[in-house]
C-alpha cells in the first residue's frame, strides 16, 4: 500500500468506528489495530473486521475493562462489556504505566474479540518487556477425528524487545477464521495444522485453551497474557546461527521497514 | 509393567543413582522421574536415559540450584552444576513451598537435561496451580528447509489440578531424542511435526526458544515454568463438549488409574 492508500484506509476505518458509535481515541485505537494487520499480512484481522462488527447484536462503545483483582505477580481484569480488542489494549495500558521489575500474569476474561495478538505483544516489547500472548475464541476447530468444534484456533504470540521487535505469532489452525470470512478458506478446513500429526497441535491448542480457560471464572472468552523483563537479547545468536535461513516474523520485519 | 516389575526397575535405577554417585534423596527422585515416563509411555524420557547419563563428562551430584534474585511476580535461578532433573525439581520444591497467590514465573537457567515436563508441571498442579513449562535443549530441530540445527524440541507442557491432574505436553519435533536414542527413531526424522505447515510447529520452537533464551543470562539452556493460582476447573466442561473423544493426557489418564 502506497502512503496516501495507508491514510485513505485510516481515515475510512476511524469514520467506520465512530459510525459504530465509538470515541475518537478509541476509534483511532481500533482503525490502527486493523490497519496494522494489513500491513503485516494478516489481513484476516484486517479492515473486513470493521465490517464484520456492524453485526455484532451488543456493542457497547464506551464500556472499559474493569480491574477484578491485583495480587502477587497477577492482574485480573474483565472486559465488562468493552470490546476484546479495546479491553486488552486498556489492561495492557494500565499494566505497561506501571511494569513488573519481575514479570506479571494479565487475564482479561469475557474478553473478545483480540484479533491478531501480535499487536498486543509488540506493544509490551515496545514497553521493553517480553511478552507471551494467547487467547480463546469461538469454537472452531475439531478433533483430528472429527465430532463437534471444540477450541477456539488459540494463537501463542511471543515478542522480545528489539528494533523493530520480535515477533512470533501461531495459530494452532491450519487456514485462520479471518480467511474463511474471507472466502479464501472453507469452514472444513478449519482443522488443527499438521495433517498426519494434527494430533500434536490439537493438543497444543487444548492446553492453551485450559490455560486460558482455568485463569477466568466458568464460562467466556479470555486473553493472558505475560510479561517479563527480559535478561538477554537472544536474537543475534539465533539470526547468526540461523545463517540466512528465513526466520518466522522475517516477512513482518520487511513489511514494517 | 506389574508391581514387582515396577518395584524392581525403581530399585534398579536407584541403585545406579547411586553408583553415579548421587545420595539416597536424591537419586530416589532421578529413579522416580525415569520411573514415571515408562509408567506415562514416554519411553524416551525413560530408564534408558538413566545409562545416558553414565556418558556424561562432568556430573556434580552434590550441587544444587541457587537462587539468583527473587522479584515481583519472578524467582531466578542457576543450576550451578546440578543435573537439571535436580535443578528444576529442587527450585520447584522451593517454590511450592511458599507459593504465590497469584502467579509466578520461574526460571533456571543452565538447566540440563529436564526430560519429561510434565513431571516438574504435574507436580504444581498437586499443589494446586495451574503449570506451564517449556525448556531448550541441544540444537536438533533444523529449519524446513534445512541448514543447521537450531532448536531444541522445546516441548510445552501445561498442567491442571485435578485427581488425576490434567497434563498436556507437546514437543514441536516430529519424533523424540529419546527415540533417536533408543533406536527407534532416525536423526533426519527429528523436524518440526507438521508436514506441509512444519513451519507453525517450527515457528512455535523459535518462540518458545527465545522466550527462554530471553529469561537467562546470554548461552546455556534453560527451563521456565509459570504457576498460577486457577480460577475454575475448566476440564469437566471440555470433556462435556469433546463427548467421549479423546483428549490429550487420555492416555496418561489411563496408565495412572
Amino acid at each position: 500500500m502506497s502512503r496516501v492508500d495507508i491514510d485513505e484506509l485510516r481515515a475510512a476505518l476511524r469514520r467506520r468506528a465512530a459510525g459504530l458509535g465509538f470515541d475518537r481515541g478509541r476509534g483511532a485505537r481500533l482503525a490502527d489495530h486493523f490497519l496494522d494487520a494489513e500491513l503485516r499480512g494478516a489481513r484476516g484481522h484486517g479492515a473486513e473486521r470493521m465490517r464484520w462488527l456492524y453485526g455484532f447484536d451488543e456493542l457497547n462503545p464506551a464500556a472499559r475493562p474493569r480491574l477484578e483483582e491485583r495480587t502477587d505477580g497477577l492482574a485480573r481484569y474483565r472486559a465488562d462489556g468493552a470490546l476484546g480488542y479495546l479491553a486488552l489494549a486498556e489492561a495492557l495500558d494500565a499494566e505497561l504505566a506501571d511494569p513488573p521489575s519481575g514479570a506479571r500474569l494479565v487475564v482479561v476474561a469475557e474478553c473478545f474479540p483480540t484479533g491478531r495478538l501480535g499487536y498486543f505483544a509488540e506493544a509490551g516489547a515496545r514497553a521493553g518487556l517480553l511478552a507471551l500472548v494467547t487467547a480463546t475464541s469461538t469454537p472452531r476447530i475439531v478433533h483430528p477425528q472429527g465430532g463437534p468444534p471444540l477450541l477456539g484456533t488459540n494463537p501463542l504470540c511471543l515478542a522480545l524487545p528489539g528494533d523493530p521487535p520480535t515477533v512470533v505469532d501461531v495459530s494452532m489452525g491450519a487456514v485462520t477464521y479471518g480467511a474463511v470470512l474471507a472466502g479464501r478458506a472453507r469452514l472444513e478446513e478449519l482443522v488443527p495444522f499438521g495433517g498426519d500429526q494434527a494430533h500434536k497441535a490439537f493438543a497444543l491448542a487444548v492446553g492453551l485453551q485450559l490455560l486460558v480457560d482455568a485463569l477466568v471464572p466458568a464460562d467466556g472468552f479470555g486473553a493472558v497474557l505475560l510479561v517479563a523483563r527480559p535478561e538477554s537479547d537472544p536474537v543475534p545468536a539465533l539470526r547468526a546461527l540461523a545463517a540466512g535461513v528465513r526466520l518466522p516474523g522475517d516477512r513482518f520485519r520487511e513489511r514494517s521497514s
